[in-house]
Order: C-alpha cells, then sequence, then structure tokens
C-alpha cells in the first residue's frame, strides 16, 4: 500500500497551499502547463461565485523535478494564495496579530464548522473552515495533474463527465468515454449533452434566484488500464476500496459507485454480470461493462467507471438555523456570496484523485525506480497476460 | 492511521481462517459468545444455499486473551474448517498432493476468476477464488466482533437492515434506528418490515425458480458516538473515505452512501443541511440527519448512517457466457447449488467493517494502553464537549 | 514501504504462536523443512536451558501455499507450543480460570516487566511477560524463513556468525563471508573459530558456576544483493535504518552497526571510504567494504554487513534487587533454571530479520504477482545496472 | 505506528526546503525563533567549510500555525536556500535550461552516488547527490524543533554531547545530563569537557592539514519520560527500534546504541540490569541507567541515552580512488572546500529525530486533538502510575 504516498497542507486564506508527492520514478518528463490546466479545470463552471474567477491558480513545483524530468526525489508543488496580502494579519502566524479580524463563533450546518470546533477544542471557527474550505482540492488537483502524466505514459487517460445538477438530468448517452469528455470539456456545467446542458444551467440560475445551491451526480472513467490492479487478497488491497476512499473523502460527496451501481441491488445476476468472450486478436473481452472495470477488487481491463454524487454546498443565501458557539444563541444563517453550484469542479477534483490511486496501484504493481524501468516491467507484463 | 490494524488470511476451503487484531486496549473483556452470535448472523438469511447450513462457524481466540480481558497483545481469531477432511488433498500444502483435485480453468463472470487468474499468473483458477471467496468475510465478521465490544464500552451500538432485495423494497420507515434493528433481527431476510420481508422473500423464491440471483441494498448505521471522530485536516483521515474503503471493500458491493446519499443530487441546499439547535440540557443538537452523522469528514454526533448496495451473487444456475482459460474455448456456465441472495449476510459484514473503522477512530482520537486509561480520556472529552 | 508485511500474535506458554505475512508473489516454491530448519537453529546454541530442548518446534502453514507454491495470498504461520497442556488453565482465555495459577508481582530488572504492568495497567505481570519474551521470535524466525526463500531465488544469502561472547572475542577474520558462515554452522556457539568457540564455551561454563549470563556480539550478513536497494529520498526509506529497526527491535539487542561501525569514529576519512573501481568484465567494484555495502541509505553491491550487541539475559540466578509490585516490598530476584546465553540465537533471529527487511525492499523496488514477473523484472534491472 | 507523520522534500541547491507535518494536536504555542535557534545549532561546529556560514537557515511556517499556535492541520515548514539565485538554471525545472551546468558524473565514494546513479538511472549525478546530501536534514531539524516544543509541554527535554572525535575522545562523565548539555553548548565541538574539546579541535586541525576528515561519537539523551511510551508487542512498536532507525537514517550515521550499548556484551548479566527500588515518595526507581532507559521496547521512566557514530565526512581534499560513470575512466576524486568534521551538526540532528520519535510515541499512547485534551490524558496516566 501506498508505494506513492502524498500529503497536503494549506489554509484556505493561507500563504500557500503545499503538498509533497513521492514514490514516482525517476525521468518521467513533467508539464507544469498541464498542472495548471488541470488547475484551471477546477476553477472553471457555471455557478461559481467571485472567488474562483479572481484566483486563477499556478502551481509551482519546488523539488523534485530538473530540467523537465522527475529525479525519483520527492516532488514539492505550492499553489501561493494570490489575496495572501488581504489574510496577512487574520491569517498571521504570529501571536501578535491575535485578534486582527473576528473569531467567526457562527457555525454552519453542513460544514465541518460545529464537529471541528469541537474536536480541536477552537472558540474560532475560522481555525477550522480553513483547512476544511475545498480550496485545498485544489493542490490536490495539482497532485493529481502529475499523476496523470505518469500514467499517461503508459496510455491511461482520465476524465469526467456531469449527468445530473439538481432536477436536471441527462438522458442517455450513447457514444463511446472519450466522445462524452470532449463534449464535457465544452460544456460550461461540464455535461455532454447540449439539452441537458442548457436544463442544468437553467436550474442553477433558479436555485441562484432563490438563494439556494444544487448538488449532482457526475461519472469519472479512466480507460487503458491493465488487467490486475488492484488485488483481492486482502481488504485494504482492494482497488474499489481505495478509490472509494478517495472519492468519498473529496467535500461534500456523499455517494460513490462502481459500473451500474445501485441498479445492481434491481437487477438479477443474469443482467448484471460482464460475461466472458474471448478473441485471438483481442484477447479476452466484454460486451458490456456493468461492473465499472473491477472484479474481486482487481481491474479487470474494461475502463474504470465510477459514480459519484455531491450534495449542494452547504453555504447559501437561504437563512438556516444554527448555532453561535459562543453566545449559544441561535441565529439564522445566511452568506451574500457564495457558488450555488460546484459539481464540475468536484468531478475534476475525482478525477485526480482517482489518478493518484492508479498511480499508486501501478507502482505496487510494477515497481521501478526509473520511468524505463518501471516501463520495461510493464511491458513484461503485458506481454505475460497476452500470451497467458 | 491505523492505531487499531487487523489482517486475515485463509482460503474458503482450506485449514481455517485466521485474523490478527491489534491496538485494542488492554483489560476489554471480551465474550467468545458474542463473536460466534455474529458469525451465525452471518450465516443465516433466506436464499442462502446448502453451504452455510453445514458450516456454522465458531471462532477461537488464540492470543491476546487470558482469563476473559485482553492484555494489550494482539488478539489472534482463528475459524476452523469443519469440511477441511474433504480437501486435506485438494487444498493441501504438500507438492506431493499436486494433480489431486482438477484445476478450475473456466472463468467466472463477476469474480476475480480471470482478472486473478492473469494477475497471479495461474492456471487453476482455484488459487485465485479460494480467496476472493466471501468465505474470507467470516473472519472479518470475527475481528468486528472484538472492535464491537470494544465500542460497547463506549455507549456505541452498531446495526443494519435491509431495504431492498431485487425490485422488493421497503416503504417508509417511521421508527427508531433500535426498532428498526430489532425487527430486521427477527426478518428472515433482516428487514424490518413484515410487508416488505414477505415480498423480498417472494422475489427470492422467484429468482431461484428462474436459476437467477440477486442483490439488494441495506443500510448500516452506529448510535453513540461522540462527535468528531475522523479528521477533516487530510484527505485519508475523513471518517468517511475511510468508511467508505471498508465497506466497497466488501465483496461484491457496489456503491456507498452516507445519509440520504444520491437523494442529495437532487434536492436544494436548503432541504439538505442539518440545522444546527442548542439546548442547555442537551447540548447541540439536529432535528434531521440527511448527512448521515458526517461533516467535514468527522462523526457530528448524530448517528452514522451508510447505505450500501451488494450486486446479485455472480454464480447462478442461467447459463452465463465464459471462457475456459487454457483452451480459450467459450462455455455457458452454470452452476448446480448455489445461494440466491446474500444481502442479509453482506449487512451483517458491513456491520463489522463499520465496528473496525470505528475503533480504529477512537483509538486514534482517545489514546490509551489499558481500557481504564481508554476510558478516562473519553470522559475527559466527553466533559469538554459537554462544557464547550 | 511495507510492499511485505507482516504482523505476529502468541504468548510465550500460549496455545500457539501465529504470523500472518503478505505481499510475496505467487509461485514461489516453500520448503517447510526449511522453516523447520531455521527454527532449529534459533533453539540450539550451548548455554541454553530446559527449555529449548523440550520444544523443537515445528511451523504449519495455514494458508497461502498450495501445493508446494505459494498463490498470491496471505500466509499464515503457527507454531503449536507443544507445553500447552500444562498451561491450559493458567493461560486460558477463559474467564472461569481466574487464579487458577498464582499472578506474577515480582518484577524482574532488565524485563519488560514493570514498565509493562504500568503501561498496561496490569496487576499481573504474566501478562506482559508472557508477549514480551523471547520465545515470540520463533514466528519471526519461520517467517524470516519465507523472506529468505524468496531472497535465495534472486541468488541472494544471509547468515550470520558470533565473534563475542562476554570476555571471549574472536581475533581475526581471514576468510570469505561462505567459508565463515560454514564454520560458524559447525560451532555450538556459532562461532567460526574453533578456538575462540572453547574460549566462549568456557566463558559461559565461568558464567554458569556464578549463576550469571552473558551476552555478546554477532555478525549479519546477506551476499548477492543488486544495487539500489533502499533509497535515499526519504528519512524512513533508507535501508540501513530500516535494518536497524528490525535488529534493534528483537530482545535484549542494544546496539547495531553497519560495516566498520564504531570504528568510523576513529578513523580518518581517507581510511573509511571505500574506493570504486570498475572492470569491463565486472563492472563496478569495491576492494574494501568499509561501509557494510550500504551507502546514501541503499545497497551499493556489496555484501551487506551488520554487527549487532546482545545484552546478558536479564533472568539469572545470583540475586536482583527488585520490587513487588502489589506489596511494594524489596526482594531479591533470583531464578533456578534459565538460559546462560543466546547470542547464538539472537544471531539466527537477526537473520530473518534482515531477510524480512530484504524481501520488502525487494518488492518495493522490482514489483510484480507472480514469481515470473517479479524475476523479469529484475532480470530487467540486472541489465540496466550492466550496461549503464 | 505514526500519529505523527512528517515527510521532507528539497534538493541541496533548489529553492527550497519544504517539509509538512501533521497528528500535533492544536493549540500548541510555537516559537519560530525556537525553531530558528535549532537550525542554528546544526550549522555550528569547529570544522565545517564555508557553505554553513553563508547560509544562516530561517525556517517560515507557511499553514498550520495561527496567531501563535497550532489549529490542528498540517504545519508545512519551508527553509530557502539563500543562493538560489546562483542555481537558478543549474537546479531548474525547466527542460530550456538542459546544460546550463555541467553533469556530474564522478562518483565520490561514501556517497550515494554511484549506487544512485544506477538505481535511477541518472547519467547526471547531480540527480542524486543534490537530495542525499546532509542538507536535507536541516528540514528534520526544523521538524523536530516543532516535536520538542510539544514535548516540553509535558516536562521532556532533549539534547546530546560529543563524546569522540578521531582518536579523541572524552574521559569521564560524572555530571548530570543538563550541566553535560550545558556545556557541550559552550563548547565549539559540543563536548561537555574542556580538555577533549581542545583535543577534538586539535584532531581537526590535523585532519585539515592532511587533507582528510573525521567523524566521531555522541550521545543524546531524552529526560522526563513518562514510563511506557512504545511497547513490546509487535516488533515495530518497539521505541529502541523506531529510535535506530531515525537516528541511523541519519547521514552518515553507522553505529546506534542504547544505554551501554556494546559494553553489554562484555559485562555479565548481573552488571548489566539496572535493579528496581521503591520509595514512597518517588515511586519505582532505578541507581544505574545501562539499560538506557528502555526495557522490553518501551521507555522505563530513566532518562533516554542513545550513543551514535557518524563516520568521517566521504568528500575529503586526499585523492580517493574512483571512476567516472560515463567515460568509465579511473579517477583520483579530491575535493578542495568541504567541512572536515559535521559530528557537532549530526548530533544535533540526531536530537530532532529523537524528538519526532518520541512526539509520535506521546501520540499513539495518549491521543487528544486539542492540546489539551492530551494534557488531560497524560496527566490521568501520569496520576494511573503514580497510585499503581
Amino acid at each position: 500500500m501506498a508505494n506513492i504516498r502524498y500529503i497536503t497542507s494549506g489554509e484556505s486564506h493561507g500563504q500557500a497551499l503545499t503538498g509533497i508527492i513521492e514514490g514516482l520514478p525517476s525521468n518521467l518528463e513533467l508539464s507544469i502547463e498541464q498542472i495548471d490546466n488541470q488547475l484551471k479545470r477546477r476553477q472553471k463552471g457555471y455557478g461559481r461565485g467571485g472567488r474562483m474567477k479572481i484566483e486563477s491558480d499556478k502551481a509551482s513545483v519546488l523539488s523534485g523535478l530538473r530540467w523537465g524530468k522527475t529525479i525519483g526525489s520527492p516532488l514539492c508543488l505550492q499553489i501561493i494564495n494570490k489575496d495572501w496580502e488581504n489574510w496577512k494579519q487574520g491569517m498571521s502566524i504570529d501571536s501578535a496579530d491575535i485578534g486582527s479580524i473576528s473569531p467567526v463563533t457562527r457555525a454552519r450546518p453542513g460544514h465541518a464548522d460545529l464537529s471541528g470546533a469541537l474536536k480541536y477544542n477552537q472558540s474560532d471557527i475560522r481555525n477550522i473552515l480553513e483547512r476544511s474550505s475545498a480550496r485545498e482540492t485544489a493542490m490536490r488537483v495539482a497532485l493529481g495533474a502529475v499523476a496523470r502524466q505518469f500514467l499517461s505514459v503508459f496510455g491511461v487517460s482520465i476524465g469526467s463527465y456531469i449527468i445530473r445538477i439538481g432536477n436536471a438530468e441527462i438522458q442517455s448517452l450513447d457514444e463511446t468515454l472519450e466522445e462524452l469528455f470532449k463534449k464535457a470539456e465544452q460544456s460550461e456545467v461540464r455535461c455532454p449533452d447540449l439539452s441537458a446542458t442548457n436544463r442544468m444551467k437553467a436550474a442553477i440560475d433558479e436555485a441562484k434566484e432563490q438563494g439556494d445551491t444544487l448538488g449532482g451526480t457526475f461519472v469519472v472513467f479512466a480507460t487503458g488500464l491493465p488487467v490486475g490492479i488492484g488485488s483481492h487478497i486482502q481488504w485494504d488491497k482492494k482497488l474499489d476500496g481505495r478509490l472509494a476512499q478517495a472519492i468519498m473523502g473529496i467535500q461534500a460527496v456523499k455517494a460513490v459507485e462502481f459500473g451500474i451501481g445501485s441498479k445492481a441491488a434491481e437487477l438479477p445476476g443474469s443482467q448484471v454480470m460482464d460475461e466472458i468472450f474471448y478473441d485471438k486478436d483481442s484477447g479476452y473481452y466484454r460486451k458490456t461493462n456493468n461492473a465499472g472495470g473491477i472484479e474481486g477488487g482487481m481491474t479487470n481491463g474494461m475502463p474504470l467507471i465510477i459514480r459519484a454524487v455531491m450534495k449542494p454546498i452547504p453555504t447559501l443565501r437561504k437563512p438556516l438555523n444554527s448555532v453561535d458557539i459562543i453566545s449559544k444563541e441561535a441565529f439564522k444563517a445566511a452568506y451574500e456570496r457564495s457558488d450555488v453550484c460546484a459539481v464540475p469542479a468536484c468531478s475534476v477534483i475525482a478525477e485526480a484523485m482517482t489518478a493518484l490511486v492508479l498511480a499508486d496501484g501501478f507502482m505496487e504493481k510494477f515497481g521501478g525506480d526509473s520511468l524505463e524501468e518501471t516501463v520495461w516491467n510493464w511491458k513484461g507484463y503485458v506481454e505475460q497476460v497476452k500470451v497467458f
């Protein structure tokens, strides 16, 4: 487990987000532009409030990369907070700045606010919300963009698209994953269907008007995976479990499914299993992918298909009942400026987390310290599977 | 992470399942009867085939327990295979027994069979299916029964009930979790509603007649949890992620949700967030629990509510297309004897996995090497939260 | 880290020692005889008391092995306590047996007794000493014997020999490691020098007469290692650190050194560094091995040389001052039957721990799920190094 | 394991060293000045070359700290390379800068150079040496300075002193650890004895003249530790093992010992064990500390005493035989500017690593998310031990 490990730090209005990732082979070419592109994708989406537009995140690589290639040592990525000037005192590390901004004492329902304040014994909720904020996921996206570049060497592509926002749902999907992805990239809500896109935007507009927020459902997929990433042999080596952790651990995600997911509860077994066929040229293959590319906790060679649900953003204009943690007085929580819908961003974050889990699974299976070595190992296995 | 760690071993028809769990405090009273009760619960359920009835699993504790109490050292649990006599050669460790039973070469769709054989380079699929079989979960249930006894010291209870099997779904649930659980325990399909129980049994009967199998949906819950188990501070410390991994890692589980789960994609934010109230006597409280007891990756003091979907059992009487991995010839997979539905068992396994994650979360937060110490620490925190 | 993980359980007089090891590739042939041989080596040695002779440990493999080969799933090893009949009540898991033997309340200096009783809040020291006893290392030796067989596929051999027991020290060592090992295996104290062997035995005899005990110093080595196991990139990936942990974690070990070890404090740099040479046929090579085969936290292709010191056995016939943890009264600790010297056993245990660390390092570097795959990967790397 | 985890990144001449540490409770006051003081201590020492004087490291805290106190989220520390301007191209991440400085192709004996180049498939050894350099330990010292401030809340102090440099050895030590430490802090070689200090400086002067380098031996100690940090129950929970890993993993350390260490190989058991006494006021106590504060893998309440050996710095003026990895030609490695002796620095780094292991052991035992909670838990345990 954890042949690739990574850890992130940073508060929403702090000086910088920082992430360290370790375990990638040397000699991997990394493009900063591709990292920044991913950061940009995370910031887009119809229904975002003001902050996203200001930000325009850029990652710097502070270590582990030299002259365009990894050198085996840990990569350190950093995203500077461009608004730091305005938070210098409020988020200062210096005790001299105590009280320079008022404490946050009103707990917002649906956030980490209350539980975090109680757990960490904080009377200023800012000390919790600064880290629990989804701002932190920018670094996960940056790290995921690194993992993604690693995986692309092996022909693995990762994408996503939105299928529901509030009551607006996409109808049917007859196209390939690549096509769906391409279309999603054109849509303001990352939805591959034009009519659904319009309905989703309308739903967002309506929610905005009512001071409300919306969640939704999205699909993350990965293609090009060899058979046998993950393992059946121990509860914590199962790839579906590891992916479920990574995606459920994204702020506001409340459901994760593989393949047909919940539908599997309704259909009889004969309609759920993906029958196996064989052809001399292509080897084993399936005509269906109800399993979403995972059987027995391992990839089975079909595309990985994950569906996840994001709840609506908890910070909304419509007042919600809550309590001040100091005075214990009830108040009506209401927020002026906020996003209405962040499902498109969430899907990009989920892509990143998927990339990180898959890269870890790759290194676990293939080992290697230089890209040449890992590729050699991978080729040997691909050949072994072919002639099996 | 992993203040409590555990690992299991054992093949379906091997000599024994073994599990080692470490990190529980000393001086915890453990009842073997309670472990065996959990094992019995796992074996029950309308729609199980022959084997379950034969088995009647019993756990022995081989270490870590003395005179009824834990002593701090690792607990070793073992479940002997009562049918071992019939598998002595077939599953022998001795190379002298090679060929004593025929290899399994026909890959079953929906199982680890094909991916596992390719990954581990096995021409006898038995070398995969023996470990990927859900038989292994008996040990997880036994270990979970230990975690459960630990948690009960702190007033934490864990239960589950079935809400859907195939097309038969429960309607509405007006009762407390305790009542639902009590009723579920009386039902042959672990469903708290009598009418739904009958419809589920009928669905199973019908599937059986058609040589088919059924999956379903169940709820796992935990009550009595203090606020603040898990953490928002790092992607892999979020409790929902850890629970999702543990439950998605159960054989055949294809979806995991918290609270209202997928519904959160449809409803506006104002209907999703659980508003916060305060009362001098009871402290902070909520009137709703749409979040399923988790906000910001931490328990929020409300009951933990997890919903999970199990796909139908992949081994069925109705023929499915597949391929022989040696001859590469197509065949129609069909199995005489098999379970039709194992959703009730799956819910019991999910309870066990939930208990293991929560016990780990407890030890992470409260520390302590003896139960007295852990209880002291917990009480201090409960008081701190109270006077906050 | 931890591509191979293992955990052990079991008390000294409990029913059985159990160990689970996971992460070895499939299709590895395992000989139980070789495991038992290692267990036998651990039990030998001039100066052992009665118990060692009774025991004659045998390992059973309960899972993960079929028809002579690993199948990828976790291996479970078990060593039954042959004296269990006499401890059935005393070490029973049943509260009905409380009080069937008297509690141990007299803390022995040099043992875990007092610290363990305080930490785990135990008034019967038996609840500590049963696990802290070096009996537990029998399972480590068994697991190490598995790792050793894995390593031997890659031409890696591990051995050890004693260089000091009490005041008796070996003089000079002009022979190859293989020869030293072969001779050590012939010596009752595992010392490759006959004269030193005799002096060591005499020292043991004398200590025995005086009711005292002796420690000593031993060397563990590994040959056939490729360059580049372990890594310089992070504090916890350095192989010397991992080996140091594994060996210092053996009961009674108080010092661990690599290569010339402490001598490196005295000599100038020009006499310490192993100069590098190159030859077309043999590639890079060294004429000295002061580093003990590790530079920068990685193997450098030279034999791994570890020196470790075991303190004398703390349980001795000569009385030592101590305290009864219940009455708080002083007493003179004195024990009738005990080993006088266990250094030869300790060296065998250290070999096992070395094998486990190296096997983990191998899997970390080479990956692979079947032995064929791991060997393919290893060959590719060996070739890469050759043509570098 | 790893309740506190940390990871570092950064190359010797890269832009910055970065470290993230996680798992410390909230509400811990942190002084940056104390971190910088530790960094300064690491840079001092008679016999250092030019670079150390230039540097004058300063740490910034980029996250996890607000208004002087931790907030529970990960701490990110950064040390900027003040010489970065001169390395901007040479260590650039941009492929446009390829070739802006010449590759290092001459492998230095005693360094990671050759093994690292082969392992990571690098033809420019700079890609290895930049990370394997002891420069990286500046971040470990910074992180250790955080751990140290945490520990000081519980009355734990950590210090060190040098007892040997080359042939100059300290004679006898009759003073308390606190006094030895105080005196060491006054000495240019961190040696508490004035005469030995002079001999050590003379030895360094002589080595310098001869173009050679020197290693040495130092003691790290910790006082104020409660009994029962670490555990006997599993090989990887033993505190001595964890400390040995942490210290052996420091660049150039070749030996680690606890208490009397190697002497334990020579003395009989009756002279090695620390007898146990009891006194109503002070509880259990010892008159000796041969064990170095650890029995059974746990602290026993006596000061922790670790002795470690650093080899001479491998980069020296006197020529050493080596090979160019590209041309394969032999050359004589000789370096103009270099440190002669870095043992004083190494002892400071070892203090830091000790602090990190102990802080992890504290959190493992005491748990807690806020300092108030951890202190409450600790006090409960201290009381429990007292009344035991």
